[in-house]
């Protein structure tokens, strides 16, 4: 930075970070670690599974490393449209819309459909993308506390004609827990809103065909719901998209800027997703042993169980959870820590994923050390 | 959508755009096809490249198909490392902070460093993501003529002890000419103003050695001069990246909201772009063939040679534009079409690019296609 006011700033900033203990670096992980990971979201163990990777050599050696241009223009290619077809029949959509990233989905629906002229209901613990996508859409916005559905319809009440949307997750990411989404849809149809789901942490892990909450609850293909997704979590890739009616689609190939103005997703990011959505739709004894994995864990915690893969284990202090988590590190280890002020209601956590990939031995020898080091914080 | 508003403004929105003959959809490519791509980003021909494929192949098979969390969690992987030390290296920068794509890398700097406290001059042709980044930092915006120096200077005068940024591309995406960089970066350093360049059309193109005309014009590592670029355009690849100081990576690492919130870039992704620096700086006959074909075309329209491999060529009317790509596709041979509300000053225009990838015969047919097509819109 130059001598004046930028380098100042930087600095002032940096040196509030450290001072507050709030300073993040980047770790990079070589290619074959003894570290357990239960801080990833590969929840089903697929990124490095065979038959994902094979299918992304086989996209790559077939279209290319990249697609070479926006989707609007020449970079729409066959697996893409291959990709939505797959991604709308298993979670039970009329049509899906591929983007290069779950934060890039999210920017795309909101900004596509709110603007300055709607009311935008959000859920006070979403994930940063929606956070983002809200305030670039500049739409009023009314945050609401937690799983409120009461709250959510008292702020819709108040929308005073305006086009309004309600956001949420199915499985909240730090939480772990569920949304009450047939109360929520019900409260939408009762105002005319439309509800946006984010099924990041529900696709592939959530539901009884693990094909997410929203068609769990019977409500894939209803107008009023719109759903996102990743790729980059429970299948192991890369990229995300946006799941609802055709109008929908073709409303945000018009309209949506984070679509419209980005390259299409790489072949093989494209290629390595259908191969994983195959394996959770035909595999469903993945599903199981996370979800008996993650149980078994939050039982030995004394915690509730999630709704899908991500246990959230609350921490007395900030110190604990930090202490908590280099103690794991240090035995092999890694687990997530969630802190002020990444986390809205000030509640230091932990946050264990499950993961289908590791084998028995090793995930006996993780499960008992996250318990070992929360318990030493817990005080139990 | 439901039965209400939402429906009823999706039919609306849709028939607005029929009616004024502005509706887009995509056009799903074949692995396969005979056409001539001379509308994409792919300049280097390097997407379908033996090495680059190749190369991709070997990180997908090392590192697998996903980075399996957020680059700050675990999913900073060797071969994102090995990716930003490849990038300073060539870009001349102390640092590099690699992203899931181009659009992030431009949201993720530009959000970082201003907000509501701060000036953003922007030029007004600057690309839809920087215009969103601005936009997503909350501060006020100054948007000034195209490449008119005097103009930042006059809006950098009104910053009144504010920080200020000063957005602009080195080869513009549609127009394809350059910025003035040295006398923006002078007038930066008199109003200790930060310049954000982003280099998405510059990268393995523009300058003597393909670095980018940021390196070239000898701003490379000038701590005022901050440099954004795209993996997806002449790398051939996707992502994007931030380059400058080491403090202004740790700065992003620790605030960018479009970099912690998102899963890392897929490692094919970056060890693809890998190989194709490789080849950009050790092959500069691609570039020489890249310049000697875009030069030919816009001698043989009579139009200025560009700064990259982007030629503008503007058309009379929207009609003239639309028809003129249409005859072109008719031909074999896919060009660009701009129009308005795309483009700034409401000139419709058409977007040629080269790609040094075609084979001589290709090239000239395609050459004499878009002349024709062009010339006859031209009535010339």
């Amino acid at each position: 930075m130059s001598g004046g006011s930028w380098s100042s700033w930087l600095r002032e900033q940096a040196q509030r970070r450290e001072s507050l203990g709030l300073r993040r670096s980047l770790h990079v992980r070589g290619a074959t670690e003894p570290v357990l990971d239960l801080a990833g979201n590969d929840y089903l163990g697929l990124a490095r599974h065979p038959a994902v990777v094979g299918a992304a050599a086989e996209a790559l050696h077939t279209w290319g490393a990249g697609a070479g241009a926006s989707r609007l223009v020449t970079g729409s290619l066959g697996v893409h449209a291959e990709l939505e077809s797959d991604l709308a029949a298993f979670l039970g959509q009329p049509a899906a819309l591929v983007l290069s990233s779950g934060y890039a989905a999210n920017l795309a629906a909101i900004t596509a459909l709110a603007d300055r002229e709607c009311l935008v209901v959000s859920d006070a613990h979403v994930h940063a993308s929606l956070v983002d996508a809200i305030r670039l859409s500049r739409a009023e916005v009314a945050i609401v506390p937690h799983n409120d559905v009461a709250a959510v319809s008292r702020a819709l009440s108040k929308a005073d004609g305006r086009r309004a949307l309600v956001v949420a997750e199915s499985v909240y990411s730090v939480r772990g827990d569920a949304a009450p989404l047939t109360e929520l849809a019900a409260v939408c149809t009762a105002y005319d809103a439309l509800l946006v789901v984010d099924e990041a942490h529900g696709l592939g892990v959530a539901g009884a065909a693990g094909a997410g909450l929203v068609r769990d609850h019977g409500l894939a293909g209803r107008p009023e719901v719109l759903v996102t997704v990743t790729l980059s979590k429970a299948l192991g890739s890369q990229g995300g998209a946006v799941l609802g009616s055709l109008e929908l689609r073709d409303h945000l190939v018009n309209r949506a800027r984070p679509f419209i103005y980005d390259t299409g997703l790489a072949p093989a990011a494209a290629g390595a997703a259908r191969a994983a959505l195959r394996i959770a739709a035909t595999e469903p004894d993945r599903r199981r042993l996370l979800y008996d994995r993650i149980s078994a864990l939050a039982a030995a915690l004394d915690v509730p169980a999630p709704a899908g893969a991500v246990l959230s284990v609350e921490m007395p202090s900030p110190q604990a959870a930090v202490e908590a988590q280099t103690s794991a590190r240090e035995q092999g280890v890694l687990v997530g820590c969630f802190r002020p002020p990444s986390v809205p209601d000030g509640i230091s956590r932990l946050r264990v994923t499950a993961n289908a990939g590791h084998d028995d031995g090793d995930w006996a020898h993780a499960q008992s050390v996250v318990v070992q080091v929360a318990k030493e914080q817990l005080g139990a």
